[in-house]
């Protein structure tokens, strides 16, 4: 037991509430500890006490923990998203008073989080719900966090989040208040998605690399490696060229070619996709990642569709292309690169498109300093993003900022010859070429969706504007067609 | 004045509204017509007389125009989604009786016609959720209809629906009973996703042949009158020749080069694009068809970051390649219709989803054949679609359809062409290379997914399966490579 009261409470004793928990008491902040599987608390306390005596109290019943916290308390939730949160909520407010506050540190869909703070407010409680990002390890030495809902809270605890979340030289710790209402959810959602597209355009590099330029693991250990020293340097970036290096504890050759095609996914990258068509925001590379993970899923009809076409004459891979090695792997390393700006500019963009709707005001700069540690897509990049939005806040698209322009047109000729390359070795490369087609589509002064216009003008009389002056016109399409006919 | 009671209602007499109850009274049976603005009630009425004094019958206040149909009373709605399609039920079901239904031929969210025939049903009303395609001049001459909900209502009036419908020589009426709940609105639904889908690969195409091949409208016109002779024989084909061929009332040269490449939208796109996400279902064409008309709303942005890659040297289309005209047109034919396969499996695989989540029992085949008159999408090649169900009404895959699989392994290589061409000249070709990326995952036994797996289980602990032995395995990837390194 505490002799004095806490600072602060935290309940939900899995991995990632572990491991935040002794993150914070390391950083001086005594903390009470709850769990409704009591275990989990002995667990963590025993782990508080092994890893350097750490102010961390354990209680089994909900009542004590909440008494022990001083007031205002603040208690952060790491639950599973929708019906345990709720849960959890209605334990915990039951012993809760006027002032106190519930953070909901999970991947919780926006509107939830709207939804309680709504219900919380009408008792007096606060809530915020703030994204935490960096998996177990960040948990435990310093996520990037994203916490949106009461200013007021956010200030109370801001020491606390400061010194808890991860520390980037020159720019400071990976947290900052995000807005008002469910932005830290909706903020973290956008985030995975975006690691969703970062992920699905590093397995395309391998890919191309791999079953095109016949690279071995060992090659492709090096490529990562050298990569994670450059333009590219990144937490994913650095964790693939591991994992190339990574030998089979249980056979033969690398761990890697053991594990099954099969990409498993949790939920944000969805909702990411469903807003960004809800808002009209066009995120393909985004998209295409989350239809990987769904065709990979396929195992099973992916292995008889694979029978169908060989037993056409269809190989695996169509040509077997000569190429050389080196040029392939810068190629396809500007490719990536190039790729990713379009990805990041879908989603900043994303963000924007709801930062308006909702009225938050968010600051995409301070969104990229605070993800450029801690999360799961820390990367130098992030810094070139921040400057970006540095220079020119209102900046419409990443893609026309000076520097990332400059970026792409050294790089574009290469991004062609990759997906080209792959186009014509039957490798699909998803998210490289939405990417490419979204640049493309975007760079482009005139589109072809003048004749998408005149169609829904013909067969539903939609109207249309005109090049060459103000209005919306309507042809009598099929009428003056048939008279030249006939 | 009906000196009898008519057979049927329809309220909601905008274009369409009108169109039908003409098509109605014109197959025989007798119809009462209600519109809120009574202007259009006079219009109807008139246009029945104009038309051949067809047995229509308008009323100005909603009680004498329930009271003159025979009971049981059925009733359609043409009226705009939403709030009023509920406005209008409060009006009409209070004049209606137990065992009346109202049904809805409007593009209805699913979801809507499911909460209102819960509602309806309490009160012992029937109701109908019926997708009507064919625009305007389809529901004066022949719709596609898709109704969903009561098969009671459904068999009372099937009668005045296979009249309705489009005929379609050897395949019959374009009508059939979906299924329960929101089904027919559903399938509506996802006709219409496939319809973007449809649009944009035409469009596609067009910008291909004008932009690198430098077709003239002249022989973009040929190509595609040439072109709706074949397997590409449909509508929006055949409208698109017709685009082509108008010139411009206001000025010189073409109609289509005058208008503003801006797609609109209402809603359907969008609605399909957020299920295939929520069902899990890969749909990039129908998805990029949609991010199409959104990049395409932003004109100036558009027109801005043309000028900035023009200041960095970059032209809009990139290299000026000598095509052989012919070979090119034949190509992009290919390539569209290579596409279009994928576009289909994926809009089919997307209804088949939902009607297993639902218990519908939809039957695909059934829904190729109702799809071949009548409506947008109408084309020869459902037919083919229809006789691959036939063959396999389990078919995992239109793409795995012998006779599909066939086409597309002749088509490939042009479509691989079509696609490295658009890529290198910098025309964007988003439909046309996410159906190519599309089929070259499904097709292939190994993805690079393990690699996704692999970076998920090192950061997260989501655990892998092994393709050499049964259960889920987790790796210390970071603990391995940490100790190799040092």
């Amino acid at each position: 037991m505490a002799a004095q009261q806490t600072r602060i409470g935290l309940a939900g004793l899995a991995v990632m509430g572990q491991n935040l928990a002794l993150n914070i008491s390391e950083k001086g902040f005594p903390i009470s500890v709850y769990n409704r599987t009591t275990s989990k608390v002995d667990e963590t306390v025993e782990r508080a006490k092994r890893e350097g005596n750490l102010p961390l109290y354990g209680f089994h019943d909900p009542e004590s923990f909440v008494n022990s916290i001083q007031k205002p308390r603040v208690i952060v939730m790491l639950v599973k998203a929708g019906a345990p949160v709720d849960d959890t909520i209605k334990t915990l407010s039951a012993y809760m008073e006027k002032g106190d506050c519930i953070i909901d540190g999970g991947n919780e869909w926006y509107e939830n989080t709207e939804r309680r703070q709504k219900a919380m407010l009408e008792k007096g409680l606060l809530y915020l719900g703030m994204g935490v990002s960096g998996g177990e390890e960040g948990a435990r030495n310093g996520p990037s966090m994203m916490p949106g809902g009461s200013f007021e809270v956010y200030k109370y605890i801001e020491d606390i989040l400061l010194k808890v979340a991860a520390q980037v030289p020159d720019s400071g710790p990976c947290v900052t208040y995000i807005g008002e209402g469910g932005s830290g959810n909706f903020v973290k959602m956008v985030h995975n998605g975006i690691e969703y597209g970062d992920m699905q355009l590093i397995a395309e590099a391998y890919d191309v690399l791999k079953s095109v330029g016949k690279l071995s693991n060992e090659e492709l250990h090096q490529v990562f490696t050298e990569w994670n020293k450059g333009e590219l340097l990144s937490f994913l970036v650095e964790i693939t060229a591991d994992i190339f290096g990574i030998k089979d504890d249980k056979g033969e050759g690398y761990l890697v070619d053991k594990v099954l095609d099969k990409t498993g996914m949790k939920g944000t990258g969805k909702w990411t996709v469903q807003q960004a068509a809800d808002l009209s925001i066009a995120a393909p590379t985004i998209a295409s990642s989350l239809d990987a993970r769904f065709l990979s899923g396929l195992k099973e009809e992916r292995v008889q569709a694979a029978e169908v076409f060989k037993s056409g004459g269809f190989s695996d891979i169509l040509s077997e292309q000569v190429v050389d090695k080196e040029k392939l792997i810068d190629d396809v390393r500007k490719a990536l690169y190039a790729s990713k700006i379009c990805s990041y500019a879908q989603g900043m963009n994303l963000i924007r498109a709801k930062s308006v709707e909702k009225g938050w005001g968010l600051k995409l700069g301070e969104l990229a300093r605070i993800w450029k540690g801690g999360c799961i897509i820390r990367a130098v990049f992030l810094d070139r993003i921040k400057k970006a939005y540095d220079r020119n806040p209102e900046l419409s698209n990443l893609l026309v900022d000076p520097e990332f322009a400059k970026e792409i047109i050294e790089r574009q000729t290469a991004w062609r010859r990759v997906v080209c390359l792959a186009v014509s070795s039957g490798v699909s490369t998803p998210g490289m070429s939405s990417s490419l087609a979204y640049f493309d589509s975007y760079r482009r002064e005139r589109l072809p969706a003048n004749l998408v216009q005149a169609q829904r003008d013909y067969f539903g009389a939609h109207t249309y504007e005109r090049t060459d002056m103000e209005g919306s016109f309507h042809t009598e399409w099929f009428k003056i067609a048939r008279q030249s006919k006939y």
